[in-house]
C-alpha cells in the first residue's frame, strides 16, 4: 500500500467513524432514518468497546423520545405460521399509516446459525414498505444478554417514530416468557388440534397469553380451527383472573384470506384502552423496568462469580458429590460460598 | 445460686448438649423417634452456629439414608380446604400402614405472625396418630431460605422412616412454584366455579398440576363440582403435554363424606408406577437437586452483593433515575456492577 492509498484508507475510516458519532446518529434517528437506526442497533450488538460507548451516550439520548408505541410479543410454535401471520398483520398495520418494527428473540440462532427473521425473503412484501423495519435477532452468549438487546433496541426504534413493535419469538424454552417481560400485549398463536404441535409449547405460557389466536383457519382447516378457538375460550375463564382485570381472547384466523387479521388489531386497540384507563398499562412498563434493572444486575453479579476458573471446578467437584449423595444441594452452595466469597 | 446448684444446672446443661450431639440424634431417626427428629429440625432452623454446625453433621448421615418415599405438593388458596383434605386424606394413608410427615411453606406467615399449620387442632385427629408427623411453617428471612430448610426437613423426615411427605402452600406468589420443583407430585385443589376464589392463585400453577381436584363436591354443591371438574379435565387436554408423558387428571372430591380420597391417592401411585417406569421420576429428583445447588449459591451471591449498604444506596439512586426516565435499567444495572464488581 503507497502513501496515497494509505491516506485514503485513513479518510475513509475516519469519515465512516464520524458518521456513526452519536450526534450523527440521534440525527438520523430524529429524522425517522431507517439506516440510521440499522446502524445505532448494529453499535448496541458490537462488541468492541468503542461502539458500545457511542451505543450508550446515543441510548440515554433516545429514552426521552422512546415509549409512545404499543409493544407486542408474538409467540408460537414453529411451524404454526409465526412469519405469514406478521407479514399479513404487519401490512394491516402499515395500511392504516402506522410504523411497524418487527424484532426477534431466537434462542436457537446460536444452535442452527440461523434467526427467525434471517430469511427475510419470507417477510418480502412487508420488508419493502417504506415504514416497516424488520431486523432478526441478535447474535448473543446468553438469552439474558440478547433480551436486554433487544430491549434496548425497542427504544431505539421507538425513538426512530416506530409506534408499533412487534416482536417475534418462538414458543419454546425461556425465550416467551422474557419476551412476555418486555411487551405490552402478548399474543399467542396455536395450530387446531392438540396434538403433537403442542410438544415443545413451555407449559405456562398459555396462561401469560392476552389472547390466543388459532391460525390457519381456512378451507378443510376452518371448522377444526373454531372448534380449538372454542375450547380453548372455555379454558381461559377457568384460568385465574389477570391482574389487570382483562379477559383474554380465543378466536380464529387465517393469513391465507385475511379472515379476523384485522380483529387482531382490534382486540389489541381494546386492551390498550382498557389498562391505559384502568392505569395498569403505565404501571406495568414501570414494572418491568424494575424487573430488567434487577434481572440484569443478577446476571452480571453472578456471571462474574461463575466465570472464575477455581469456581468452575468447584462446581464440578460439588455437583459430582451432589449426583453420589454425599451431601445436599445446600451444603454443596453452602460450602462453595464460604471458600469463596466470605474471605 | 450457691455452688451446688450451680453444679446442678451445668451437669444438666452438659446433658441437654449431649442429647443433642449428631450422634445420638441420628440413633432417634434411625429408630424413628419422632421427638428426635423433632429437635432435628429445630437444629436445622436455629439461627446459632452451633446448632448448625450439628444439624449439618446430621443431614450429611441422613442423605443416605432418604430419598426412599413419595413427596407430595398441595396447594390451594385460603378457604379451599387444604387442611380439612389433609386430615382426612393423611388419616387414610395412615390407616394403610404409611408414615407421614407433613410439612408447610408459608409466605405469608412472616407477615401474619401465623402459619398454614400453626393452628393444630386444624388437624387434630391426624396429629395424635403415632406413625403421623405435622410440623409447621418454619420462619425465615426470605422464601429461598425457608424452601431450603424445608427440603433439608424432608430429608430428616425420610431418614426417619416417613415414606409419605405431603408438602403443603398457599397457591399465591411464589411459594406453589418453589414447593412445585421439590415434589414429585403437585396437587392442586380448587373449588366449583370459576369466580372470586380464583382470585390470587398465581397464573401459572394450573399448568403445573399434575391433578387437580376440585374440593367440597358434597350436598347441593356437588353438580357444580362435576361440572367444574369436566370443564378442567376440558381445559387440561389443550395443554402442552407433560414432559413425563403422564396426563394430568381431574376429579371431584370431598372431605366432608370421603368422597374420591382414595382416588387421590390411587391416581398418585399409578403416576408413580408411570414415571418410575419411564425413568423420569429419578430423574427430576436429580433435576431438583442442581437447580436447588445453583439456586441456593445465586441467592447466597448475590445476597452477599445487595446487602451492602453502599450498594442499596446506589440502587435505590439508579431506580429513581430509571423512574425518570434518565437512563435505562440495563444502562443502570452495568454502571453499578462497574462501580461495585470490576474493581
Amino acid at each position: 500500500m503507497d502513501e496515497q492509498h494509505l491516506n485514503d484508507w485513513f479518510k475513509k475510516r475516519k469519515e465512516r467513524r464520524e458518521n456513526l458519532s452519536a450526534s450523527t446518529l440521534l440525527d438520523g434517528i430524529k429524522k425517522q432514518s431507517i439506516s440510521s437506526l440499522s446502524s445505532a442497533i448494529t453499535l448496541l450488538e458490537s462488541s468492541l468497546e468503542k461502539d458500545q460507548e457511542i451505543a450508550k451516550e446515543l441510548i440515554k439520548e433516545c429514552i426521552p423520545l422512546s415509549g409512545k408505541s404499543i409493544r407486542i410479543g408474538i409467540t408460537g410454535v414453529p411451524g404454526v405460521g409465526k412469519s405469514t401471520f406478521i407479514e399479513i398483520f404487519g401490512k394491516l398495520l402499515a395500511e392504516k399509516g402506522n410504523r411497524i418494527a418487527v424484532l426477534a428473540i431466537d434462542p436457537t440462532s446460536e444452535i442452527t446459525g440461523g434467526s427467525i427473521l434471517g430469511d427475510k425473503t419470507r417477510m418480502e412484501e412487508l420488508s419493502q414498505l417504506d415504514n416497516v423495519f424488520i431486523r432478526p435477532s441478535p447474535a448473543g452468549k446468553s438469552l439474558g444478554g440478547v433480551a436486554q438487546k433487544t430491549r434496548e433496541s425497542i427504544l431505539l426504534c421507538e425513538a426512530a417514530g416506530f409506534n408499533i413493535i412487534l416482536i417475534e419469538t418462538v414458543g419454546v424454552g425461556q425465550s416467551s416468557t422474557m419476551v412476555h417481560s418486555m411487551v405490552d400485549f402478548f399474543l399467542l398463536l396455536m395450530l387446531s388440534g392438540a396434538g403433537d404441535e403442542l410438544q415443545g409449547i413451555k407449559r405456562g405460557i398459555m396462561e401469560m397469553a392476552d389472547s390466543i389466536a388459532i391460525t390457519k383457519a381456512d378451507g378443510e382447516n376452518l371448522n377444526r380451527a373454531k372448534l380449538a378457538s372454542q375450547e380453548y375460550k372455555n379454558a381461559l375463564h377457568l384460568f385465574p383472573p389477570n391482574e389487570n382485570n382483562w379477559i383474554s381472547k380465543s378466536y380464529v384466523c387465517s393469513a391465507y384470506n385475511g379472515l379476523n387479521i384485522e380483529k387482531t388489531w382490534e382486540i389489541i386497540e381494546s386492551f390498550k384502552n382498557h389498562t391505559i384507563t384502568n392505569g395498569w398499562f403505565e404501571k406495568r412498563r414501570e414494572e418491568q423496568d424494575k424487573f430488567w434493572f434487577f434481572e440484569t444486575l443478577k446476571e452480571m453479579v453472578y456471571t462474574n462469580f461463575f466465570n472464575n476458573i477455581d469456581t468452575k471446578k468447584e462446581i464440578q467437584k460439588y455437583t459430582q458429590l451432589i449426583s453420589e449423595k454425599k451431601i445436599t444441594s445446600i451444603q454443596a452452595a453452602e460450602e462453595i460460598y464460604n471458600t469463596k466469597l466470605k474471605n
